[in-house]
């Protein structure tokens, strides 16, 4: 009885960006624990335990997850988008740096297509040149950090997607950080929301960063400021190839 | 007659990494048109017209390419990896900026998993943190360019995604990168050679920046710096949640 541990990625909502390889993966599970809204994008059935669990909660989450893989069961952790970018992978190998006697599990990571490609995809190509993600939740790091990568994105003139941009616990952080990018220069820099993308919610805006209110994001919301060179094609936005 | 125009991501090499959106529009296509290596990983059938072509002829492909939509045809441009993400979608908006009369033209961007994210999830969660990725070829920008950007994303602590690092006919650039990140303190910082991931020749590299040789990557080859706090548990690497 050898149980496995694997952290697969959803996407950003919509199931045809489901990769076939995390399909195979959650018909061969007996588990599947993950937050509760992306646990609900599984389907239910027989011989498939789901654990919906609440925000916030990762570390406990990948430490059942540990668990019961090393009870024998093939557990899958579901994350939205990409399980490596701002998602559960990193808090799995915390958890399990915490257990030495699981790091003999079987453990896998499947990628998933993430918010900033989606994103990107349905605005043009403004991730087509250099660029930089950040997650701007600072329940893990000092907002100062925040900051401070801000103004360091603006002077390397990274396209810039900012993952978390705004929550009901957190509703000041992304005014603030519109303010450092103008502050650092990219008033007349495009921005473009992305709200559930891909999902049947989707909406997209595309304005420039100086005429941006902080209102305009929310938590599905994935935030893409361009880089100084981005700009319009009909209804589309890309960052040129070519760079000074 | 109205034709339209895919520019699709056909993910890093594995089939099971295709998203069934893009296998879908392949299914549709009347004409498959795109770096040969890629254009070769779509299976030929009857009223499928593949239209492979050289590397470095971005914007002639993609002017081909509007032309036969142009003409009614149904067609996808593929990229290996995420068509966004230093491949062939800014090429094409690049192409259609010089192509007004082509503006009206359906046009849709279908996201792939691009190569930093395979690599990250085989390696374990080295993008769990923010960072960046940087496209080393200086064929479309000047070097010293890169050389700036490698210095501010090392001050902003980012993990570092570096595409294209080394090709016959830029032999030297790597290694200089690996320099500059010297000298800008990441000696000790885990960097993450990944070789063909997802295909049958893969092979993942991990061990300190000062001991990486600029021969360790070739054109195949995916490279992530880790941040200053990466670590190691068992045979993976991560970048914790929590930062200073």
């Amino acid at each position: 009885m050898t149980g496995s541990l694997i952290i697969a990625g959803l996407g950003p909502g919509d199931a045809a960006l489901v990769t076939p390889e995390v399909s195979a993966a959650l018909a061969c599970a007996t588990d599947v624990v993950g937050y509760a809204p992306y646990v609900a994008r599984v389907p239910a059935r027989e011989g498939l335990t789901l654990h919906p669990s609440d925000n916030r909660m990762e570390l406990q989450r990948a430490g059942e997850a540990l668990k019961l893989a090393a009870e024998g069961r093939n557990v899958v952790i579901v994350s939205s988008g990409d399980p490596g970018v701002f998602a559960m992978a990193a808090a799995v190998f915390e958890a399990l740096e915490a257990s030495p006697q699981r790091q003999n599990l079987s453990i896998r990571v499947l990628p998933g297509i993430t918010a900033m490609l989606a994103a990107a995809a349905r605005a043009g190509a403004p991730l087509g040149h250099d660029f930089c993600a950040i997650n701007l939740s600072d329940n893990l790091k000092p907002w100062l950090t925040i900051e401070k990568r801000l103004r360091l994105a603006a002077e390397a003139d990274f396209a810039i997607a900012l993952y978390n941009p705004r929550s009901a616990s957190r509703p000041d952080g992304f005014a603030r950080a519109l303010e450092v990018l103008k502050e650092a220069g990219c008033g007349e820099r495009m921005i473009i929301f992305a709200h559930s993308v891909t999902t049947p919610k989707e909406r997209i805006e595309i304005l420039p960063l100086q005429e941006a209110r902080a209102d305009m994001a929310d938590m599905a919301t994935l935030v893409i400021v361009g880089n100084s060179a981005t700009r319009r094609v009909g209804r589309w936005v890309y960052a040129p190839r070519r760079a000074s």
